[in-house]
């Protein structure tokens, strides 16, 4: 099998099939962009087609639909299940893109847009692998497609479906494409994912915002009150200290923990790319522990009072912000959740009252990088990176590869091109076309060494 | 003299006419409605004219105008200068408003609009009172108007205004209705006013927004360590910590104490108005206390990172917030904006960086209340209220009362109609029609008994 012709020959075309994908906003956590999503399903669906499956569907949920496809070769044949997300996260702040987020254009050798690493580019890379071992006759397995499009609130219907779904679902491992490499030069396979709990905290004290002047002093100011109950969420040494929060982390011994810090890593570069004087976290882990192996708790946004030009001397009715915690192997997000709200609500002094919302939430995996998958992509990526790939613990959260195992009984091989400069979540998103085009190269040879390991 | 009768014959006028202006929406906070604040300063103008000065002119100044007029009947007789301010506060948030802010309506004797009360409503009673007074013939002193239009964001301009302004200000006497009764059936006067320290604070982190799943736990999240610095500037008691924040506060004696403590008020029915479990503040201060002689520090509007719908996992670059500081006499705004400043800045981690930004400010003041401008404002509202108003210090900020003083060496009247309820700064401001009117009944009182006082 030699996947380079073809690639060449059809590169542009490529990149152009997903510049198209890349112009529909399908923004899930928006509802005024409801036409978008659904548009972004049918356009899946027409591309899986056409790639050559068998048979392609749009699978209602109560939610945003599923789009599966598939193209069975022959039962006995092993099969690998894709799974990968056409929605995308909400481009604010909108006014930071140096192009706009839904209009892609290529520049210095990466597609700005959002959504392009995360993750219609890196899904899409699997359909034109797709394509490639149709139109080269080299599709050695059987393939199945589950592209949904509520990955970024929570994939909260997924669950469902895939309960609902077993023996259409039936595989022999499950291919993701949602992570990254180290570096370019660095490939890298994600063997562990952080799991999550998303809330929503409100806090209400007077039933009407108040006259600073007239008031201050005399009633509890929402916005204050929320300050200091975040800043209660951490001590001195950044530890977290909602009780009961570390009760069932994972600890890595010294021999883990010595493998990991063989990563190559350079802090000054950290530093350096984000801008940053110093780093800031939980005392006695280094940085390449603190976003794999420990559990966070962070503000992903906060709003309350007056925030327009100028000044308004005003205490605020209601303080609001979304927090999520990051959760590590054994902590159990539906625990995590309840642990929180316990907290929230004890710790909120008699002078306001708080209401807590769970968004969405999903559990922490590892996964095995001894199995027959995990060398079939460790192969795959030497082959096309000239470079074995390290098995390295990602920070953030795929809650449904947890959900695949525990449903399905199916693990994950989390094989990834993206790059943390990518800009994922952020402005000016953006994937380079040598990791696009290098995604669609080494995913077939995936498939010819998965198939090859399991008739051993 | 008998204001009565007038009154009685052109009410429904003086309501629409005060309709008129509140339609114009004269938010000087926000730059879009530069249009509107200078058509209010144009109709005001026009209302003082009519009402019979014999000159009103527009005085430029290096931002909004100041509407400018007098009635001198006899250069020997006594002066009265009156201050007020056209501009509004902003109406948000715009939604939890009943009726349009700039479409005022009349509910329950109340009139309800942005500026209803501060000030347009309490500005529009003395030219209303002037009109009174020249249409039957019963002015009996020179009459001085300055209405300004910066007041909501610090009148900036007006101390210049003044300072180059002295001869054509020359008065005995200051008269200013922007404060508030007790009650109804409780007049007061205001004796004490609060000053001012408004400022804004930045706090950044990284240099773009991060995915909070790869970056979360490694690097400062600026939103949490702004909760925390705000959160450290208060104790358990709610002292605040910032060094020499209380040393030039004004400590009053228990005997002054216990006079305070003789003004009515139920802290059941404060908290029931404002739907309170319980109150919050400083220890060892009752209500009272706090909202007057014990200065503050509030947060007014804080924001960062994701604000919308559903959740977005991410770790903001910088996150905002507005604080103000109310003070009380000998605490200089200047000096207050500095220790808030250093504190500010020195308190920062290095992992983030942060700016100050001063907004605005102002001197606290105490009136003398054994002048013979408080005896006549005391005389007009017995006359009107059939009651003696109590002495009383609001909690909020006039911060030009000491600039007034230490300018034009005048002390300055404060009788206010307003009552605490009026929601103004909030949404659903409103100004009951008894206060409007019984505002321009009182007012002729006191230029006449002002007049009296001053020949003896």
């Amino acid at each position: 099998m030699q996947p380079l012709p073809y690639i060449e020959k059809n590169k542009d075309r490529f990149i152009n099939e997903l510049f198209e994908l890349l112009r529909i906003p399908s923004v899930s956590a928006d509802s005024k962009y409801k036409a978008d999503v659904l548009r972004t399903a049918e356009a899946v669906k027409e591309k899986i087609k056409s790639a050559g499956a068998d048979t392609v569907e749009i699978c209602s949920t109560a939610g945003y639909p599923i789009v599966y496809g598939e193209k069975i070769i022959d039962p006995k044949l092993p099969t690998v299940l894709v799974y990968g997300h056409y929605d995308v996260q909400p481009p604010d702040p909108i006014e930071l893109w140096t192009s706009p987020p839904f209009e892609p254009v290529m520049k210095d050798g990466n597609i700005y847009a959002r959504g392009a690493c995360d993750d219609k580019g890196q899904m899409y890379m699997h359909v034109k692998a797709f394509e490639l071992m149709m139109q080269t006759n080299s599709l050695p397995c059987n393939i199945k497609f589950m592209i949904e499009g509520e990955e970024e609130i929570g994939s909260d219907n997924l669950g469902i479906f895939v309960a609902n779904n077993k023996e259409k679902l039936k595989a022999d491992i499950i291919l993701i494409s949602d992570t990254g490499i180290i570096a370019n030069d660095i490939p890298s396979l994600t063997v562990g994912l952080r799991g999550l709990s998303y809330l929503e905290v409100e806090v209400t004290g007077p039933n009407r915002d108040l006259h600073s002047g007239l008031y201050g002093g005399a009633v509890a100011n929402p916005i204050n009150v929320l300050c200091e109950m975040i800043a209660g969420m951490k001590d001195e040494n950044n530890h977290i200290t909602i009780p009961g929060f570390y009760d069932d982390v994972e600890v890595l011994s010294t021999e883990e923990r010595a493998e990991m810090a063989k990563a190559p890593f350079s802090l000054e570069e950290y530093k350096k790319a984000l801008d940053l004087s110093d780093i800031h976290g939980e005392k006695g882990y280094s940085t390449n522990e603190r976003i794999s192996i420990r559990p966070t708790l962070d503000v992903n946004g906060i709003w309350g009072g007056y925030t327009g030009e100028g000044a308004k001397t005003v205490i605020a009715s209601k303080a609001y912000a979304k927090i999520s915690m990051r959760l590590v192997p054994n902590q159990i997000s539906d625990k995590m959740t309840k642990l929180f709200t316990n907290y929230f609500e004890k710790a909120a002094p008699s002078s306001v009252k708080v209401k807590v919302t769970p968004h969405h939430g999903g559990e922490a995996v590892v996964t095995p990088s001894n199995s027959i998958a995990y060398k079939a992509a460790s192969m795959a990526m030497d082959k096309t990176f000239g470079k074995k790939p390290i098995p390295f613990r990602s920070g953030g959260s795929i809650p449904i590869v947890a959900m695949f195992k525990s449903e399905l009984g199916l693990d994950s091989v989390l094989m990834g091109f993206g790059l943390d400069s990518d800009a994922i979540h952020s402005p000016n998103e953006h994937f380079g076309v040598f990791n696009y085009l290098k995604g669609i190269e080494t995913i077939p040879y995936f498939y010819q060494y998965f198939t090859e390991l399991s008739k051993k």
